[in-house]
């Protein structure tokens, strides 16, 4: 018996292999497994082909097929099973096609929904509003094989002579970058935002920042509105630049970084700390949230592209003028820049790269990254473990000696003798110097492994993100490659995503060097202070031996 | 049925409620349960009464029936079941009554025997040699209570108008103890060997040793004879009040041990390492025995009895010169001074102690070491299980930590580029030297903790020591106490036990706090360079990373 899904949304095929459906009508599914993000089936007109699977949704038994997700708006504007890898992409939420199309019209409803309790947002939040079936994000799908052998049949539009990309759910595609190169992407670019890459001795780069700014983060404040009934934590932000204190919460940043995702299809743009749902207001979590937004803070401010944009440094600078921070905000939704559009503001070297090299480099970057990410997961665990076992190993049997120690004090202290009573007060300072050195590696971690285990869930998030961006400039090498009659334009603006790619990689390895480095060096530095606390206290122990140098013990 | 038991050696009945049993003969057995090394049973006679325990074997089937023991000298010259608490008493030896009777002929055959290859002595070396059936030490059995109720009806014998203890068994009679107090012992005692108890601020104490010395231990040689068919380990020792090295072998310590044991009822000859049938010549072994010795020497030269008695004076002196070394030996198997007769060497401050204070002392003693005891057990537990997981856990997590690291700048090198270069090396360089902390953990036990574990194991011995050396004080006391007529000498007799005994309550207890507090400095003065040595080799990794002072993360 086939399985049947009922249809979420409209889908209209734009490609051969593809079938239409309509929301509300109930199709046929061939199997449940899904190919790269399609299922294969058969609509209630009898054509057989792929459509989204998220588009669907498969009908299991009679509750859930009474019941299927239709009623609720959450479940319209959730996107169906993220899975962390997936995660940046389906958050990038990235414009098919050029212009400033509204297919994505995020938080473009009323601003008073700034007004509601939540703190953690929902995507909800910045995905569309009001709506009859908008679909979700669907899967970013690799072009079918079975798909891709048509290419060639595809009739061209717009400008160029080569064919669209059949897959219209690929990075490349959703990116804009198809679009760019097709030459379909036309806006105004004013000065303020132009991109500069420059030829730097390891190839392309982002122009140096010439006015380069840091950002604190103060602790969160508890804020409360509404007579107390809401309540939501407030971060102090002080850029360098204007030295002026804005107050933010979590929902402006997670808003922000959805602006800068579409924004910026070949950069990329730090996650943000885990959202939580509950015990948002626990120290723990506080503490480890501010962190997390200090260590994308300053990824932010050191990028010399997102530095500088419009809508980061509205964030930034904008102080409590409600008026003033609306419009900055609806300028930002109705920025012409995006998807495609970005690269008409990239302006590259003279020289154009060679395409050989650049996928050489793309290729070694891909092996790079695999590699940082394999090892990474690996060194994560370790630490973890590590970290375990010093708060509650290690600092178990530093406790145990201590205690022993502390015990054989006592058991002296029955003979009353005076030359005895020195010892017993030195076991026992002994045994209370092995329990805090117990204390002292339960408490290391924080200190020392926690801020690496940060960092490197910092990086898996930029790892996460470079497959979309490669995928976009393996799409235009693939194109420009593909394409019979090789265009100077065509090849100008492959030249163009290439040297942003690029420069990017290179970003991120400028700052991969320096942070991994600054934190090695503040690790050692930990651990040296941490085993000179031990050293200190142990000292401190032995001098209740009356002697106060080391001495030889009579024994062997 | 009742049980059938062989009698292995005559045993005549000395007191009511014991019987007679000849060798060979068939006893029947009550039951199995020993009371404190006796057992109840009949004898062919038809007589019903108690015999010890060892002198007869409980027939089980025929098998060990035909099979029991008698054709073996080995077993006749070995106690049964020897506990470990009981090995000091079993190895005492002590001689029953006063006098130089020859009942324990210790290593009185010919000097050949020491030719042989044993280098661990066994027991048997040092216990009776040519005999029919004569018998093992049986278990010590403080007085039963069935028969100390007859002890009043019981006949006086020597000068001594008191009763004898109805135990012959007991630590209190073997060691001379009794004999001495009852007047029994007579020898002539020289200048040399007068043993001299003054009055400290800390109650009766030996009088300090004018001439104190040390000995040091040389690592063993190999030595070879018989044309290198056998071999021995040989002990360079050189005492510093010669200055000249002899030679020694581990049975001349066994056999010296034997002789301080029955020279001196009262003092607490420190225990010799343990021995070991095989892997004698393995380096571990001779390591950690030569340490022991060391640890056993150190105990000799600071006891003031033991470092000046003639037969250890004999044992450091003597040179090469095999006459000289034979006559001494003799002279200290013929010592006349053993036993009882120890007691008449001692010499004790004018005024006597207080009965009561002496039996609150002791009390004290008692409950000290029982709870010392039970530290020093726990203690050990908890050294070794924490060396145990510095060696493997401890060990493990910091080289995972350092291979972790070391793998993460194998995979940066992935990049190529210059200013990586020095993060890659400097990763390697971390991870080398997070696996070289972990060996240092693993190799730090032997520096700091196995010599406090050694140190526990010596005062375990003496320790395991003390209850006979409180028995034969208490045995006193009681004689004393239960006497009706008290007379002087039997008074100032149990003075001159009580002083002896504690006096070396007193050299213990400072003995035990010298040890201790120096060995609590080498611990922690080990500890402090073990974590200065972690903290060395962390610094050298952080200097690797360019900058040469601790820098401040650029994360939080």
């Amino acid at each position: 018996m086939a399985l049947k899904a009922k249809v979420l949304y409209d889908f209209h095929a734009e490609n051969p292999g593809e079938i239409s459906i309509a929301e509300s009508e109930l199709v046929s599914v061939f199997t449940e497994e899904e190919l790269d993000g399609w299922l294969e089936g058969e609509n209630s007109r009898g054509e057989v082909g792929l459509f989204p699977a998220s588009y669907v949704d498969i009908i299991r038994d009679h509750i859930s097929a009474s019941n299927n997700g239709f009623s609720s708006p959450k479940t319209i504007t959730q996107p169906p099973a993220r899975t962390s890898s997936s995660d940046s992409q389906s958050q990038r939420g990235f414009k098919v096609g050029s212009g400033g199309g509204s297919s994505f019209n995020t938080s473009q409803g009323s601003d008073d929904d700034w007004d509601d309790d939540w703190d953690d947002s929902s995507p909800a939040a910045y995905e569309p509003q009001g709506f009859g079936s908008t679909p979700p994000m669907y899967p970013v799908a690799t072009s079918l094989p079975t798909r891709r052998s048509s290419q060639q049949q595809q009739q061209a539009k717009g400008s160029a002579t080569v064919g669209r990309n059949l897959n219209r759910f690929s990075t490349f595609v959703k990116s804009g970058g198809e679009a760019f190169l097709l030459g379909e992407a036309s806006a105004f670019v004013k000065d303020g935002d132009k991109i500069v890459v420059v030829m730097g001795n390891h190839g392309p780069q982002w122009q140096e920042d010439p006015y380069p700014f840091t950002c604190t983060i103060d602790d969160p404040t508890k804020q409360t509105k509404f007579k107390g009934m809401k309540s939501y934590m407030s971060y102090g932000l002080t850029p360098t630049h204007t030295n002026i204190q804005v107050n933010r919460r979590y929902k402006h940043f997670d808003w922000l970084y959805a602006r800068l995702v579409e924004r910026f299809p070949v950069i990329s743009v730090p996650h943000l700390p885990e959202k939580q749902a509950t015990g948002r207001f626990e120290e723990d979590f506080i503490s480890k949230r501010r962190k997390g937004l200090i260590w994308w803070m300053n990824h932010m401010t050191s990028h010399p592209v997102l530095a500088h944009c419009d809508v980061f440094q509205h964030f930034l600078t904008c102080g409590a003028d409600e008026k003033a921070w609306k419009m900055g905000k609806r300028r930002a939704e109705r920025d012409d820049l995006v998807g495609a559009n970005f690269f008409l503001t990239i302006s590259t070297p003279t020289v154009p790269l060679d395409l050989q090299e650049v996928e050489n480099n793309i290729e070694g970057f891909k092996a790079f990254a695999k590699k940082m990410d394999e090892n990474i997961v690996s060194m994560n665990t370790t630490i973890t473990e590590f970290s375990r076992k010093q708060m509650t190993g290690f600092k178990k049997e530093y406790q145990k000696v201590g205690q022993s120690f502390r015990l054989l004090g006592q058991a002296f202290e029955l003979d009353q003798q005076a030359f005895s009573a020195s010892l017993n007060k030195a076991l026992a300072y002994t045994g209370e110097a092995y329990e805090a050195i117990g204390e002292y590696f339960a408490e290391q971690p924080r200190q020392d492994l926690e801020p690496i285990s940060d960092l490197l869930d910092l990086y898996r998030g930029h790892l996460a993100n470079y497959p979309d961006i490669i995928h976009v400039q393996k799409g235009a090498l693939t194109k420009v490659k593909d394409c019979p009659k090789q265009e100077g334009e065509l090849n100008e603006r492959c030249n163009i995503i290439s040297c942003a790619t690029l420069a990017e990689i290179q970003h991120f390895h400028r700052t991969r060097v320096r942070d991994f480095r600054s934190q090695m060096q503040h690790h050692l530095c930990q651990q040296i202070s941490f085993f000179q606390k031990i050293t200190a206290k142990l000292e401190e122990a032995l001098h209740k031996y009356d002697d106060d140098q080391c001495v030889k013990a009579s024994g062997p």
